[in-house]
C-alpha cells in the first residue's frame, strides 16, 4: 500500500464504519460501546492500518509527521477515528515516549500491550492546585526509599485514568535541582498499586464519562514504584515532556481539521437543503455565505499552517519549529471552534440538539483553546521569542 | 414591601436559598429537584415574593416591565430563580396570553392553577420542517367540525411538554387568509388528549432532559379540542405572539444579564485567587484585564439598552419599541456568549468541569443567539425598519 | 430659550450653516477657512448659542455635562461645530482649569479674551520621550529663580500651540516629591516667550496643518516666566489633569457619537440610493443590513453608557466616575472607528476620496484609540480598579 | 543569477536604494520625486534586475508566478519598489494584455515603450455610476464608424491616468450580446486624443496626488480610435479581464505581505525600544505581546494561502485556481488592515504621524478591502462556488 492507498483506505473506513454508528456511538456510555470499538479495531489490523504513526520496526506503518497528519484529519472527522486505529491520545503520546526512553524491560512490560491495544494508559501531568501554564511547578513528590520511588500528590483531568493499566506520571523527583527545568522526572506508575486513588471521573461539561472517555481525578498516597519504572533520565521529565509535546499538536492540530471539515461540510448540506420562504435556501443568504467563505478561509489557512510546520519537524526537529508549533496550537483551535460555532447557527435549533454531531463538538473542543498549554500563554511565549531576536 | 425591599429580598433568597444548592442541583434529574423546588415554592409564597411580573388583581406583585426587568436579573444568576417564584418560561408567557385573551372560562381552567403553581404549561410553535424565522409558515393544521376543532400536525422544541398539563399550540386554521399573517391562531390543547404524542425529548447538548427542563419533539394526529380552546379572534394567533414577544424579550434579556453577572463575578474572583509563579495571580495578567473590562462595557452597554427598551414598552408598548427590541436580542445574546466564554477561558481546565455553573451556561445558553430569533434574522429586521425611512 | 429650543437652534445651525462648506473646508487650509469660521462665530454669539458649556456668570449657557454632552453629539457631526461655539478641545479644557484653579490676574489676562474668542490657546502634556500612559513620568522641568520658573523640555502633540496665545504646560516642579503624583505642576505660557520654539508642526496622516488644525512639535530652553502663573497649587498638576479629562470626556465621546450618527446616516443613504444589478440596491444585500444593524446597537449603546457616565459625574463628580470614564473612552472610541469603517465599505472606492466626509473621519479619528489614554491603558486601569474589590 | 540570488539583490536593493528615502519620498509630489525614481530605474537595469515577471524573450527575468511573488514582497516593503522594477500597477497588468492579446503593431507601439519605461499606462474600468461588483454593466459605449470607433462615457479611478501614454479601456462594443459577458471589449486609447478629457485627479484621503500616483475621473467625449485598437476579440473585455485578474492577485496581495512585514518589523522594534514606567517596555506589555502573535500568525497563514493559490496557478491555470484567487483576496486585505492598525496602536501618537511608514499604509492601503473586488463581493462568490458542488 501506497500512502495515497493508506489514505484511500482509511477514509473509507472512517465514512463506511464510523459514520454509520452516530448518533448511537456519541450518545451511549463507553462501556456499551467498547465491544463495537473493539470489533473495529480487529478490522483495521486486518486492513494493515494499524498504528500509522509507529515505526514498522515496532508493528506501525511508519509514517512521516506530515504524512500522519493527513491521516489525523481523517480520522478526525470521527470521534473514535483515533482510537480505532489505536493512534489515539494519550496513549499515543506514551507509546512515543517508551519507544524513544523506555528500557528494554520498560518496553516489554507496557509498550508492547499498548502497541497491541490489549491495554490502556494515561499521563498525569496537571494539578488542581498549580497552574497548566507553568510545567516546573508541581507539588506532586517522589522520594527515594530502598531502590523504589515513594510517590505523594495530586493530579487531575487525567484523561483515561479510568480502566488504564498504567500511568506515566510526572512528578518532582529532584525538587532542589537549580535550574526549575530539571526538577521533574516521568514516571510509569501502574494503577492498581496501592495507595493509587481514583478521587472521581470529574463531570466535564454535563458528564463524567468513563473508561477512555473521562478525565479522573486521582492522588498518590504513599505509592511505592521501583525506581526502574523511571523513564529517561532523573529529572529528565520536562525535557520528555517537550518532545512530545510537537508532533502530538501536529496530530491534534490535523483532527481539528478533521472537525472542521466535517463541520463546514455539514454547514454546507444545511445551507443547501434548509428552504425559507418564496423557494429559497439559506444558501441565498449572505450571511450564510459569509460564514462558508470565511470558514474555507479559516480551514485552508489553518490546515496550510500544520503542514508547514509538519514539514519544519520532519526537516528541523520539533525545537526549531517551536514558533511554528506555538502557532498552530492558538490559531487552529480558534478556527476550530468558529467553524463549529457557525455550522451549529446555521442549523439552527438542530444544531443544539444532539441529532447531528456538531453539539457534541461544541461541549468537547471548547477544551482546545486550555489544553496543552492556553491560547494566551502560546501568545506570550510565541511573542517573546520573536522579540528576543530583536533585543540582541 | 417598597420595590426596593423587593429586591432585596429576591437576591437575598437567590444567593441563600439557590446558590447553596449547586452543584447538585445543575446535575440532577428534574424528578430529583422537584420536591426542593417545590418547597421552595412554598417560602417564596410565604415571603409575598411569588408571581412578580403578574398584576396584582390576579395575585401577583404588581411590577412594571422595568421593574420585572431588575428582578429578571437577579433570578437569572440561578438557573433556578425564575421557576421558584413562578415566572419562568415558557409559562409566565402562556399566563400574560390568558390575562389579555383569555375567557373568563379559560382563565378559571388553565390561567389561575398556573399562577398557583399547581399546573405547568407549554408553547408549541416551532416545527420541524419550517424555518423559525418565519412565523407565518407552518404545517400544523386545525380543521373545524362539528363545534371542534381537528388538529394535525408536527412540533419540536416544545419546552416543558413532558408533564405540561396543556400547550397553547400556533397553528393554521385559515389557510386561505389573504393576509398570510392571519392564517394563524392560537388555541389551548389540554397534553393527555387522545392523538397528542410525545415522540421524545430532543437530545440536546448531550442531555434529553425531562419535565421543565426538556424540549419535546410531538405529533397531533386528529387531535379534538372543543372551539371555545381559541384564544383570541381566529387568525390572531401571529398577533398575540407578537405582543407577547415584546415584554418576554426584556425578562430574557435581563435573566442573561444575571447570568453575565455571575459568570463575571466568577472571573473575578478567579482571577485574584488563581496563583501563578512568583507570587503573581491571574489578576495581573494583561489579557485577563482586557477581558474583565471588556466584559465590564459589554455587561454595562447591554443592561442599559434592555433598560431603555424597558422604559419605552412602559410608555409606548411593544409595537413602538420594536427596533429597540431587535437590538437587546441580538446584542445582549453575543455578550452573553462572549462574557461565559472569557469567564471559562479564565478558569481555565477547572472551567470546563462542572465544578463551577460555567459549563452549564455555556451548554444552555448557546442558544441564546438561535431562539426568539437569530441573531441574523433580527438584525436584517432591524435594518429593513431603518432603511425603510430612507426610502420615503 | 429653554434647552429643547437650544438643541433644535444648534442643531439646524450645524446642518444648515456647516454642512454646507463641506467638501471645501474639510480640504483648504486653517487660514483659508478661518475667516469664514469667524463670520459664523459671530452669528452663534447673536443666536446667544456661544459657549454652551461655560456657566452663566461668566457668559456661558451653564448647561450640565449631561446637557452639553447632547450639544457636543450635535455639534459633532460637524468637524468645525465645536469650534464654532467656542468649545472645541483644547481650549475649552483650558477655560474649565482657569475657571476653577485660575487667579484674579489669570483670568483676566487669559480666560476672559479666551471666552471671548479673541484668542486660542494650547495645552501641552505629552512628550516624545516619555510612555503618554504615564502621566508622572515628564522631563520637561520648571527651576525657580527670583520668582519666576526657567522652563526647559520637549513636548509634541501641542494640539493649536500654532497660533494660540498661550499654552498650559505640565511640567515638574517638584522631582524630590515622595508622591509621583505630586511632582508636576502647570503652569501658564505665553507662545511669544524668549526660548519657546515651535520646532514644527508635526505631519498627521499626510499633513502637518497650521493654526488651529495642527499638532506641534515644541522646545522649551531657559523660558522665563512669573511664578504667578503657576495655576493651583505647586504639584498639583496631576489632580487638575484628572478633574479636566472627567467632563472632557464626556464631551469627546459625545462628538464621537455625532460623527457616528453622521457615518450611519451616510450609509443608510448610499444603501438605498446605490443601485446593483436587477433592480436591486446595496440595501437588499444582508451584509449591509448586518452593517447597519450593529452599528446601530453599538451607536445607541454607546450614547447610553456616556449619559449614564454624565448623569454619574453630574450627580457624584468626576471622581466617583472613573470606572465609567474608562468605560466609555475605549468602548466609544472602537465603536467609532468600526462604524466609520463600515460606512467606507459601504460606499466602495467613493468613500475613499474627499468627495464625503467619510475619509476625513477615517484619518483623524483612528487617534480616538490613542490620545486621553489608549484602548489598552484604560482597559488596565479598569479592571485593575474592579479587582481591587476583590481582594479585601 | 539564480532565482536565490535575484533575491537577495532586490531585497539589497529595496533596503539600501529605497528605505533611504524616507520620509521625504512619501511626503513630496510626484514631479518632485521623479528623477530619482528614473536614476533608481537605471540601476535595477544596470543591475539586471529590470521587469521581473516579464517572459525573457521580453527582456524581463521570466519568473513563474510563485516566484514572482516572493519578489513582490520584497518590493512591497517600499511603496516605490515595484514602480522602481517596472513591474507596477497598472502598468503590469497592461503589458501582460498585450503580450497576449497585441497584435505586431500594438506591441511596437505600445508594449515595447512601456517595457523599456519610457511611456507610462493606465487601465480604464470602474464607472462611478454603476457598482464595481458587476464588470458586465457599464455606461461606456464605442460605436463603430468608418473603420473607428467612437467613444463615449464616463470613468473615475483610473490610476496612473494622470501622464499616461495611453489607456486600455474596458467598454461597450456589442449591447445586443445575448450573453452579458459578451458586451464589453478592451480598446487602447491613446490620451491626447481629441474629446479625452480629464476631469480631475480625485481627491483620496486627503490628496488628490499627480502622475502615477493620481486616481482620475475621466470623460470620453466622441473620442475616435482606430479599430485596429482593439485588444482581443470584440466582446472578448471581460474575458481578458478576468486572465487578468488572477496572477495580478498573486503579486498584488505578495506587495502586502511586503507591508505587512515591514509593519510587523516597526512593531516590534518598537515594542523592544519604548520604556515605560519601572524599567520595562511595551515588550513586556502582554496586550502587545498579543497583537505581535497574533500579526504573526496571521502573515504566515496570509503568505501561505497565496503561494499555494501561485503554484496552482501556474500549474492549472487562473480559471482552475478562482476560489483560492478569492480567499487570497479577502483574506489577506484583512490581515494587512489589522497588522497596520496594530503597528499604529503600538507606536502610538507616533504611529499617526508621517515619522514612521505607518500612516501613510494606514491611508493608502483601506483600499485594499474595496478595489479588484471588495470583501463581500469576494465571499459571495467563493461561497456559491463552493455551494455549487453541494447542489448536483
Amino acid at each position: 500500500m501506497n500512502f495515497e492507498e493508506i489514505k484511500s483506505n482509511v477514509r473509507a473506513f472512517v465514512q463506511e464504519e464510523l459514520f454509520s454508528l452516530e448518533p448511537w456511538i456519541l450518545n451511549c456510555s463507553w462501556e456499551e460501546k467498547l465491544p463495537k470499538l473493539n470489533e473495529l479495531r480487529k478490522k483495521v489490523k486486518a486492513q494493515g492500518l494499524w498504528l500509522p504513526q509507529i515505526p514498522k520496526e515496532y508493528g506501525g506503518l511508519g509514517l512521516t509527521n506530515s504524512e500522519h497528519g493527513e491521516i489525523s484529519e481523517i480520522l478526525g472527522a470521527s470521534p473514535y477515528g483515533h482510537y480505532t486505529f489505536n493512534c489515539q491520545a494519550p496513549d499515543a503520546g506514551n507509546m512515543e515516549i517508551l519507544i524513544e526512553f523506555g528500557t528494554k524491560e520498560q518496553k516489554e512490560k507496557y509498550l508492547y500491550p499498548l502497541l497491541a491495544g490489549d491495554i490502556r494508559s494515561c499521563f498525569a501531568m496537571t494539578e488542581p492546585d498549580y497552574a497548566g501554564s507553568n510545567p516546573v511547578d508541581m507539588g506532586t513528590m517522589a522520594h527515594k526509599k530502598e531502590g523504589n520511588y515513594v510517590l505523594n500528590g495530586h493530579k487531575w483531568f487525567t484523561t483515561g485514568f479510568d480502566g488504564a493499566a498504567f500511568a506515566i506520571v510526572m512528578l518532582v523527583t529532584n525538587p532542589d535541582a537549580p535550574n526549575a527545568h530539571k526538577k521533574a522526572s516521568q514516571v510509569i506508575v501502574p494503577t492498581d498499586g496501592a495507595g493509587v486513588e481514583l478521587v472521581r471521573n470529574i463531570p466535564v461539561m454535563g458528564h463524567s464519562g468513563s473508561g477512555w472517555e473521562s478525565h479522573s481525578e486521582i492522588r498518590f498516597r504513599d505509592v511505592i514504584v521501583p525506581q526502574s519504572n523511571l523513564l529517561g533520565a532523573e529529572g529528565g521529565g520536562f525535557t520528555i515532556a517537550q518532545n512530545r509535546l510537537g508532533p502530538g499538536r501536529i496530530h491534534h492540530c490535523m483532527r481539528w481539521m478533521g472537525i472542521c471539515e466535517r463541520s463546514f461540510d455539514l454547514m454546507c448540506k444545511r445551507a443547501v437543503s434548509r428552504e425559507l420562504a418564496h423557494g429559497k435556501t439559506l444558501a441565498d443568504k449572505q450571511t450564510v455565505q459569509n460564514w462558508i467563505a470565511e470558514s474555507r478561509a479559516e480551514i485552508n489557512a489553518a490546515r496550510l499552517l500544520i503542514q508547514d510546520a509538519a514539514k519544519k519537524i520532519d526537516a528541523q526537529g520539533a525545537y526549531k519549529t517551536r514558533k511554528e508549533i506555538s502557532i498552530i496550537k492558538f490559531y487552529c483551535a480558534n478556527v476550530l471552534q468558529r467553524v463549529v460555532d457557525r455550522a451549529i447557527q446555521v442549523h439552527g435549533a438542530l444544531g443544539l440538539t444532539d441529532d447531528t454531531i456538531l453539539a457534541f463538538y461544541y461541549r468537547h473542543e471548547r477544551a482546545a483553546r486550555i489544553y496543552d498549554g492556553a491560547d494566551e500563554v502560546h501568545k506570550s511565549s510565541l511573542a517573546r521569542q520573536i522579540l528576543k531576536d530583536y533585543r540582541t
